[in-house]
């Protein structure tokens, strides 16, 4: 582990995804998410998938020209085609879409249909908030997931993003529909440690709380049993019949890596045309409070919003660095023509 | 356990409203509303919950004659004060009013505030998709639930809907943020049975399959754990934050009842001016046809979507007679001043 200044380690993924063909403005703003998900925590979507998405661009399956286009405009809806452009900047087309439509009309929904990995759904709903916007959004993904019930993949992870802005830290929910990653049982398996709780089923149907045995099954959980799995028919439904465009069986069909093809949804609200800004945060100062007077359980020394940990992560990044894998910080200095 | 035609049952439970004092009818529609529920085989809010309802009327914690007022009206969106009327009649308006402007704008968003139970909230998501709509929509509610990593009852139940219409079925989620309700809790106990998977933590914070020592701590859990648990957090603060509405915190200092002050969000889309109604359908069985396709695990015998179920069973109570349980069903004859 490396502590590495934000600034470095934007630097350094820009010129990774120019080198693999994108332009510098585009380069930037893609770095600097990817960068912001490690600041926040969020390995998974930030340095840790630099090389798969440079891959994707290789094989051809993001296109760094594309541009999305508007494919439908009704009221407060608009729809585009993502062109199978840079997942990161469809969504952010979209969220920008959305807000200037709810600073208009106090709601904008946008709908993406044939866009890519959008990377880290958090970065969309902690944009809008830090400019006054409520959020719901989520995409489909291709399937990794038993419905409930059933022993083969039908089911995306379907990542769910709720965000709603507050002065003191805004309390920002990103979730998949799965109790636990893929990466979370590949981490959890390679340091030879056991999940909290049960995370799927192995090959013979047992519920457990190995990873490897669940990474081999691919009988992955929905979290909450039933309920996850309900939740996930849900998101792909609508995603696909508000864009227009892919539910997940149709995505499993393309088989272009994760996500080539997905939908997404950002449905944006302005708080400040409704209660305003001092009432919102009003409420979400008294949610926050309520949650942190918790008295902790026996396993907890305090009780977090949803957000709470990423602005505090966040800050410790900020001031000392942000904490890199050393085999995949070399990876990316390697990516970008640098050496380790 | 009998068989008692649909139409009875609402003839008893309208009896039954008539005489705690709704119009006749207001109580028309409630008891249509908790007989489909209860032939839906959601008894938990269907005859079970009569006499509470009775009850709440007498002690005038919802009030039968109150209807619900604008507050405010915002492009697309509508937000109204329920006046802590009859939670199912405010909820109706809400729903009629946000098909009404979704029919002239695509989407439609209204909020309730200080309103009262709306009893099964997926009676909104059907009845919309019944006229073609997509719906999604929530509730909060006075806590009954620990946030993750807490000992004491910070989190409401927040029911969450969703329904995306469709000709063989409408495909409709209704879950609840907690893993199992307390009235499942009660029915297993009393069965001398354990919970299929753990429903939350004993006094001293071990993990259990026990009914009992879970309703004794109150500590029932969230369902996917912190997920959950952070679902219900955002679905509370967004709640009153779109309604000007009380968050969860502000309900339990009102102590009146289940949900009596509650915030409600109503989001419904007309699809049939984006994709089509022929489009929905082949979306939206494609996604019914994937998951049914699964191959069964070693518990199952099928697999199914959200509301597959429900229909079988609605199907089912129609043609033979609803199901009810001898002894609730004698109690709500003798709130209609009938003998059993």
């Amino acid at each position: 582990m490396a502590r590495i200044p934000f600034a470095t380690v934007q630097q350094v993924v820009a010129e990774a995804f120019i080198k693999a063909g994108m332009n510098e403005q585009d380069a930037n703003t893609c770095s600097r998410i990817h960068t912001e998900s490690s600041c926040d925590g969020i390995y998974s979507h930030g340095l840790n998938r630099v090389a798969r998405f440079v891959d994707f661009l290789k094989r051809g399956w993001v296109d760094p020209d594309a541009k999305p286009s508007l494919v439908k405009k009704l009221g407060v809806i608009e729809i585009y085609d993502g062109n199978r452009g840079t997942g990161i900047l469809n969504a952010f087309h979209a969220t920008d879409r959305a807000m200037a439509i709810a600073a208009e009309q106090g709601v904008g929904i946008v709908t993406l249909r044939n866009t890519t990995h959008w990377m880290r759904g958090g970065t969309y709903g902690w944009y809008a908030a830090d400019r006054g916007y409520v959020t719901i959004s989520w995409t489909n993904t291709e399937s990794c997931m038993p419905a409930w019930g059933g022993k083969n993949t039908r089911l995306g992870n379907n990542p769910f993003v709720m965000a709603v802005p507050r002065k003191k830290g805004h309390i920002v929910l990103d979730m998949a529909m799965s109790q636990y990653s893929y990466g979370k049982l590949q981490v959890t398996r390679l340091k030879g440690a056991t999940l909290p709780f049960p995370g799927g089923f192995d090959k013979d149907g047992k519920l457990t709380s190995e990873p490897g045995p669940i990474e081999q099954s691919m009988r992955i959980m929905p979290m909450g049993y039933w309920k996850g799995s309900g939740f996930a028919i849900l998101l792909d439904t609508l995603a696909a019949v508000l864009s227009e465009g892919l539910a997940t069986n149709d995505i499993d069909k393309i088989q272009q890596g994760s996500c080539t093809g997905c939908s997404q949804v950002f449905i944006v609200i302005d708080p400040r045309q409704l209660g305003g800004e001092e009432f919102t945060d009003r409420v979400a100062d008294g949610v926050a409070d309520y949650v942190n007077s918790s008295t902790p359980d026996e396993h907890s020394s305090e009780v977090r919003y949803p957000g709470e940990s990423v602005a505090r992560t966040r800050k410790d990044h900020l001031a000392n660095g942000i904490v890199v894998d050393d085999g995949v910080w070399a990876e990316v200095l390697a990516l970008a023509g640098r050496s380790a």
